[in-house]
């Protein structure tokens, strides 16, 4: 196969006020660049687009740095090997690595990470319920809200690549109810009938707070929050004694620009001793390898399902992201890169 | 001595919609019960008055039940013992218990507690720093935010009971630095002057978020939240990553009568991983003893200081209350019964 000699990648021209634009992105051209010794080329062949990358298109400091304009953006990415100047690996490999937003990636071998093998699943799932996402959901409930036999959890964003694990998780890791929140009566749906939630509530219908009390009478026990705001309000009134709040992300608010309208029954954290724990899964690197072994049999075996939202071409790209954000999404987001 | 026939008590009369008014509590004279088999006849002589009382007086559920109307509302109080019909207990003995806001008080032995002896200080200490304000302090330090050597913490409502005590035994307990906020210069005077804090912010001078992020160029690490409201918001800014607030009580909320106005930057706790911990101090009760034997030390030898703010007779008790409430005591508020 002949290479072309440039790669078309995404660049971030512009820092979003509110909601991003097609002026704040621009596809452009770039060389690819031969791998030096110790280097590999990839092909990419489908990237994932996420929530937190709206926090790095602002200039303010984060745990991560900001993208930098006028060059290309980063993110998870699955690709094929095309040219190989490293020891161990060879042209065709599969591998997963973070220089996404483009067509072709060189970077030094110790960035990616061979697509692991002997799991009957897509490749793709690495980039969703066996990659990040799942990582992240598996993270927040073992070590954050310390998930017990018995507990009644809520999830949030409960549609999406990281609230559709949750929910899953929550149930195999003992918990005895599992209610979850999504837009629109298809995503509710799809909790109940495809994921196993109890109960799910559709937050376009009705506030919330109502819904959640009533859908849980006796209260609940952990809150995977993917998305703050009313969705946090309600569950700290319904939280019971001694309940955890793992805050995985508050996408209600990563567009304002204004701050954003907080919970105004904080204050039950004294007297109910909640405990709100917010996490990065990058905090949890060494509990991978143990995600990886029981979330991949459970994957393997249909007890722990995922979806994935294709979007064609990757000069879709930012529109893939912008329809994530805004709800459009089933399940885990990806852009293929050859559309 | 001879026994009046009837004690005066502070009765709970209406339930108070934001700030309590006279109209809400009366002072009426009950009967003194004789002390049936295995009973105490306790007559007090100091009573505390502390902003956990308002919650109660609520008809809102809570962790402890609202105070009755039309009854003796309770509190912590130290007392002799004027009758005894139980073992072990002697007429004269100084007793700790918890039927307050009375002058006599009728109960089973096994609601007192002997006043600790074999320390150098006064007997009302047990009502403050070596009681559940200061054990509450303790607790929230050490098992809530896990205060640790080299640790910036800052500390609000910092000239109060649970706060000033919190101050000093961050310190103690290995904090680089301390920061407190209070009311007003002499409050703030007080705390770096007799506290040993090093900075002292007044609230009522400035907006505490400008004043804290000064005051903490490298931000803090802790947060022992008193106040909730702006001071929250503004230590929510200045936590270093994994930081840590333990809730203590959020004063500046309990009058109001429409939801408060909540931090508007919550979403922090997630890039940051910060972690909001409610707490009461009756669910750490198994570190009572630890506490008094190190604090108890403390106090004796003038490590650990502490005031009260004591307010003569008991037709006073209301008006101490709301003068607390108001942030117009320094330390520990107490109620001598006898004026």
């Amino acid at each position: 196969m002949s290479l072309p000699s440039t790669s078309r990648e995404w660049h971030l021209v512009a820092r979003p006020s509110g909601w991003p634009t097609d002026d704040d992105f621009a596809l452009r051209e770039a060389p690819i660049k031969e791998p030096a010794p110790g280097q590999v080329l990839v092909r990419n062949r489908c990237l994932s687009v996420d929530p937190y990358m709206r926090g790095r298109m602002n200039e303010t400091k984060s745990y991560v740095p900001p993208f930098r304009l006028d060059e290309p953006m980063t993110g998870d990415a699955i690709g094929e090997v095309v040219a190989s100047e490293a020891e161990g690996i060879e042209v065709g490999d599969l591998v997963l690595h973070q220089l996404g937003w483009r067509e072709y990636a060189t970077l030094p071998a110790a960035w990616v990470s061979a697509v692991p093998r002997g799991l009957d699943v897509p490749d793709t799932a690495f980039l969703g319920v066996l990659g990040m996402t799942g990582h992240t959901a598996y993270a927040g409930l073992k070590e954050v809200a310390k998930v017990r036999e018995g507990d009644v959890v809520f999830v949030s964003g409960a549609a999406g690549a990281v609230g559709s694990v949750a929910g899953q998780l929550a149930r195999l890791l003992g918990a005895s109810r599992v209610i979850g929140s999504a837009g629109g009566p298809e995503k509710t749906r799809l909790l109940t009938e495809e994921y196993g939630f109890d109960t799910a509530l559709d937050y376009k219908a009705a506030p919330i707070g109502a819904q959640l009390a009533e859908a849980a009478p006796d209260g609940i026990d952990v809150y995977f929050d993917n998305v703050g705001g009313d969705h946090l309000e309600a569950a700290l009134d319904a939280l019971n004694t001694f309940g955890r709040v793992a805050a995985c992300g508050m996408i209600s608010s990563y567009n304002d620009t204004e701050p954003s309208p907080a919970p105004r029954n904080l204050g039950l954290v004294v007297g109910k001793r909640l405990r709100i724990e917010g996490f990065l899964v990058m905090d949890h690197a060494a509990l991978r390898e143990t995600f990886l072994r029981e979330a991949g049999e459970w994957v393997s075996t249909g007890r722990l399902r995922h979806r994935e939202t294709v979007v064609e071409g990757i000069e879709h790209a930012t529109d893939a992201f912008l329809r994530m954000m805004r709800g459009g999404n089933v399940g885990k987001m990806l852009v293929a890169v050859d559309g």
